[in-house]
């Protein structure tokens, strides 16, 4: 990616990750995403949505990750799943290193226009660290009664 | 609530929603939340975790919303899903007003640390729109082809 005429534009790199920023602070958010959709977006101060994903087949929620506007125009446009790394600040598609794709099957924005649910069917393990989910860490909780 | 002996006890007060800090910002998070889950939260800067909320019978994914240490505390020991509305910074017992109660299933905490699966038997609709979950607005996705 390369900053070309007040826009990013693609310029190849090797790999399948891009390392840009995830905003313009001067021009706000840059990216090729509808802007239909980019106007629904209310984003967290550092310009991203949190984008819950869940598997298609098992409904198991699989693990929470960040878009920015261009990291959900490659989800929506390209079938698979792509995020924006807040500790690594670039994009990355899932599966790109571990072979662990997700590809997706739906997305959806809730009603404040600050979450995404992303539906995939996923290879592999969605965790890092080797898991199914990244939700294996069970907290101890008293039920609630219903009435 | 109130600031006594260097924590915040229980003063009762009218309604189910506390308005209180969400962390002490000289000592830190100040709950009665377990230290030993104390420590493993990754906090948001403004002291928050995700809290993804599925439906237990049907598996849907029905709303994120934000829990800082207190509201994570009040969620494991009440058995009542319970929030840190970051527009009215207070907390909030999902369906005090509304009688769309959560009652608690399980929770579980991620790899991160960061954010956390809230698995609920919902009352009534999840989403203040009325709709069943927050996820209703469908976006455009071209599907990912699997190999």
């Amino acid at each position: 990616m390369g900053y070309r005429y007040g826009r990013w534009t693609p310029v190849p790199r090797a790999g399948e990750c891009d390392t840009v920023p995830a905003t313009d602070l001067v021009n706000g958010p840059v990216s090729a995403l509808d802007p239909a959709i980019a106007a629904r977006l209310r984003r967290s101060p550092d310009g991203l949505v949190a984008a819950i994903v869940q598997e298609a087949g098992t409904r198991d929620v699989l693990m929470l990750a960040w878009m920015d506007d261009e990291a959900l125009h490659r989800t929506l446009t390209t079938g698979r799943a792509t995020y924006w790394s807040r500790s690594r600040r670039e994009y990355w598609v899932k599966g790109a290193t571990s072979g662990h794709h997700q590809y997706v099957r739906s997305v959806a924005l809730d009603c404040d226009g600050d979450a995404l649910l992303v539906t995939v069917e996923q290879v592999g393990a969605a965790c890092h660290t080797g898991t199914h989910t990244c939700f294996s860490d069970e907290l101890p909780a008293v039920p609630g009664e219903t009435a």
